[in-house]
């Protein structure tokens, strides 16, 4: 392949594999005048913390980090004491792609149930809470959800406010990876406080990185009087950026002019035409509900195979022959379209 | 102060209170088209490694990472065990600007001598080279210099050489925090790999934020050997970029057409502007040799006062009213000029 | 109760709730003469090695700890880097009763499958070998099995060296809990050596404290070139004794004229009996198999709660009325049959 | 040497080098009776929390655990959070005999200042608490003091309050390393209580094994509101033993009929002794103030070779020829006396 082409690339590998919105490259460059004093201490970094209030109420105390990772794990290493741990699905990011950092760096145990179509149930999320008060025992402290979930699933915000308050109710905070809180809420039809603060969410990873951001997160407590001291802990963990009115740009472009929904909502509806168009082909079954970005489909091998020479994407479960698709703020129609029509003739070329 | 006048605000706080230059945004942009897999599976980091070869020698194995703290911890978490601990001036960014990291989180024991203008002196290192296999004690494992240091001076080619020689000697390891390493080689005169690789440094924290760039840094081994499961190192550390394709851009840019150099001269030769042009005024005291693009002065506590009303800098010390004054890549003569004349006004008000 | 009477008080509620055996005692005193350098540098800990050495196999290096949860968290630390993680059961001590220790202190995460009756079976454990080279996935390193297991059962010969094969296969490390490691080759009638160094056991935390010690464990390394700066380790993790020749002196005791077997046997056939004397009582369920010297029953709720005013043991689970007597080195046949004819009553009570 | 002259020989390496106390040792005899929980759920542990409290004071909570290493360490993981750190003397065994422990294990950073005769000066502490607020700085939090001293001097009961007031002052807390804190008391002629939580002690490590244990060291938090959670950071950081009793019995036995005073006592008389027995030969110079057990000096490096033949004792430093020589509470007048008579041989020897 030459550059060009490879530099023209489209794909559905992830939705990290996306372009920077052009809105983001320009808040960037129109950051990019004048000294400034680092590490916050900017205009754009205070205006960014208004910014986030507005979407996410009053109390609503936001830093900017890196990665989503380290939003992750900062929101537990700000949270937990050292024999405290985290009730989370065996299928979250923080369980099985972070290499361990849950554990190496926020020093946390991670107390996994099985996932139901990636999400937590209550039951099961209650059953981990036990032994309290016995000290050979980790003991729960945070819940953690993902929203939307790794296997593309939306909570529905009754679902939230239900492990809230099972949260709350045992003394433990809710904690949601939101590294595509807005596909969720893009597909829930609410604002982002609708299904966060206003219904118990105590504190919040907030991906920008995989909706059009060039890198940037937020760690966001949502409930007051966490997160004390998370200046020191933010520095610490490697996450305290030196030029910050650069991530704070990028942030505030995104909660500026609905642009988190404008994004989130393209990229949701193209994986709905996806699933749309080749649900229905007669060798592929879409695997799992398409509630935000993501199209898990089972396919025949030697189908994914061939469509990967054209098109980058994962092969979830090699056992199943089950791919990911994601879909991203620039997928057009065009990309879903060509590339249903690449998966027809794939289709077809196996089955001559 | 209005929006606008902030915004073309010029200063000497930090040369992370910079602009990111314009190549390196050119760059961003130019790498912002198309679909890539993310996490530096693309063909821009892949370009990178060769640059970073180019420059630092065949073995080098050069890992972007977001932040400066984060370069030099890492480095010490990939090399030291639990037991060993870095031989450092107590002036070191490791041992006194970055929160306890390399304790915390690289989880080492610095072993800290007093510094003489910045630098670290061998017989001081040596004498931390003690109670080799006594189970109670760390075990020296990294002598860690700053090139430039944190007081602007420089090693020269030869005192670099000897303190690896001094660290091979003992089969210690020897880093060097280069988040300036571009000044110290402007103002030395020689090639990147001259003052590294050539001489014995084994790996690198190579700064490219505070020369420009957006925020980029990496963490680089140049011995071979180092560094073996970096990659998953480098993620459980919270500092894998999934759009690792921005940072490779920038390190990139920084190593095209010797932008570094550029830059870095550029800072260099206003600092020692700045130091001609104010050294010889009545009350001010250059404090400490000017060889990179920091100038340390001494001046009275009212003048200091004064001019902080327009312009962004230091104090450094309290005690004996010193500050610092940082160039940057994009100080001009005509900073340093009204800058000057803008202390000799407050020297001449203090006087009235 | 007097304290006359809680001091004769016998029980059923841990190995470690016994006494220290009288030739343990006669060790320590035996030890009590004269001084001696501390942390292991003394004539009983090097005799100690040689011990280790006769019962292990040659290339044995045996080190005293302190305490169990310690034995393991620095078998795992000694041989897993930051990105390493330990597959074991999810009934493991490791897993559920160390209150987060491998995490917090060896930094590893635990990849626990499904125990069938406590033991990790082969294919369970393989399947968690995974993801080898991706960098966002922890790294398996180790297998751990409990041997005796948490729940009475004792892997066979041929059982531990499929899991040896299984790890080393794939490049990892075999380590046994052997807190109860007499129990078990006791059950199996074997020497020490031949179901671990002899099936291809890698390391080893060899219990003492629940087989009649005072205090003292230790991690055994029984591959060669495992373990290395060891040494430091402990001294770090906070596990070398001053005063090293009491722990030495007490697992040369347990080594000696086959103390370790004695000790174990008794306690093995006492849980026999007991299994025999209460599993024909009608209302009296024993729940898993009784290979070692732990007995597992399911018994009316009213019958337990009357039972423990006379008697201390633990209720396994609440949800299913399950109990876990242990047997100790001193539990007798009169405590035996004491007890369950106190359970017999206390049916009988109940029944009225 | 033969075993048997071995086991009878006499020495002054250390304080950990020396015997039991037989009162101890009936003490665990004692304690060796009938079934009881473990992990501290016993009548003795129990009795040793009311022992404690008649001593300290009745906020006083007192923790036993193994070692004296653990016991500081754990001091530290209590109370400080991951940013904050403890200001020690650069002679304090957390500093150079921890093996980096507390940097490790408590993941904290240690601010040594120079030590002026093994202790702390006030102003030097205060110099270190600095740049209160300012991220990217760890915060002190804990004045860290070894009483009696690593150099044997001891600090005096207004010494000490001084220095609380200092801590308090800043909202800090004062930790004593009271490894010989009996040694200390002894030497001032007060109480424990008198020169710990009278004037403002907040945390202390209680040292047992140097003071004749077998092996036991308390963790004690006298202000009220510390320490909250300590039961399973003990749990965690490997510190809490199964058989318990047994630790308790030995610091019950230690706090009961002032055996801590007599040990102590005679340590120190021995020292002082052995202070003036060699004080004033020729070549001898005593190097420190002997103030507790230890006698520092100064000797011909011929003779120290021909000493150590027959007796065990440590070289404190190889440059000036000083060494250690520790009186332990089984030191007799006999041991010094002929110590100091082979010392005065060996002169004659060499001088010949």
């Amino acid at each position: 392949m030459t550059a060009a082409a490879d530099r023209a690339k489209r794909g559905f590998a992830s939705d990290n594999a996306a372009t920077v919105h052009p809105e983001v490259m320009a808040a960037i460059a129109e950051a990019n005048v004048g000294h400034t004093y680092g590490y916050g201490h900017d205009r754009l970094t205070e205006a960014l913390a208004e910014r986030f209030r507005e979407h996410f109420g009053e109390a609503t105390r936001a830093y900017p980090v890196w990665g989503g990772t380290a939003a992750n794990v900062l929101c537990l290493r700000a949270t937990c004491r050292p024999w405290e741990g985290v009730i989370c699905t065996d299928t979250a990011h923080l369980n099985v792609d972070e290499c361990g950092a849950p554990e190496a760096i926020a020093g946390v145990k991670l107390l996994a149930v099985e996932a139901e179509e990636g999400k937590l149930a209550p039951a099961a999320a209650e059953r981990m809470i036990s032994r309290v008060g016995d000290e050979h025992a980790v003991q729960a402290r945070v819940v953690t959800i993902s929203q939307a979930t790794e296997l593309g699933t939306v909570y529905g915000i009754e679902e939230v406010r239900a492990l809230a308050e099972l949260a709350h109710g045992h003394g433990l905070l809710l904690h949601v990876d939101g590294a595509r809180l807005a596909n969720a809420a893009a597909a829930l039809g609410t604002k982002l406080r609708e299904v966060t603060t206003a219904v118990g969410v105590d504190m919040l990873s907030f991906g920008g990185t995989k909706n059009g951001l060039l890198g940037a997160e937020a760690v966001v407590f949502l409930t007051p009087g966490l997160g004390e001291g998370f200046e020191y802990l933010r520095k610490q963990s490697l996450q305290l950026a030196s030029k910050m009115r650069f991530l704070s740009a990028q942030l505030d472009a995104l909660l500026t002019d609905d642009l988190w929904l404008r994004s989130a909502a393209q990229a949701n509806a193209m994986a709905a035409r996806l699933a749309e168009r080749v649900g229905s082909l007669p060798e592929v079954t879409i695997a799992r509900p398409v509630q935000a970005n993501a199209v898990f489909a089972r396919l025949p091998r030697q189908t994914i195979t061939e469509l990967q020479q054209q098109y980058d994407f994962h092969v979830w479960d090699e056992a199943t022959d089950e791919v990911r698709w994601m879909c991203a703020w620039d997928t057009t129609e065009k990309d879903v379209d060509e590339f249903a029509n690449a998966l027809e003739r794939a289709l077809a070329d196996s089955a001559a």
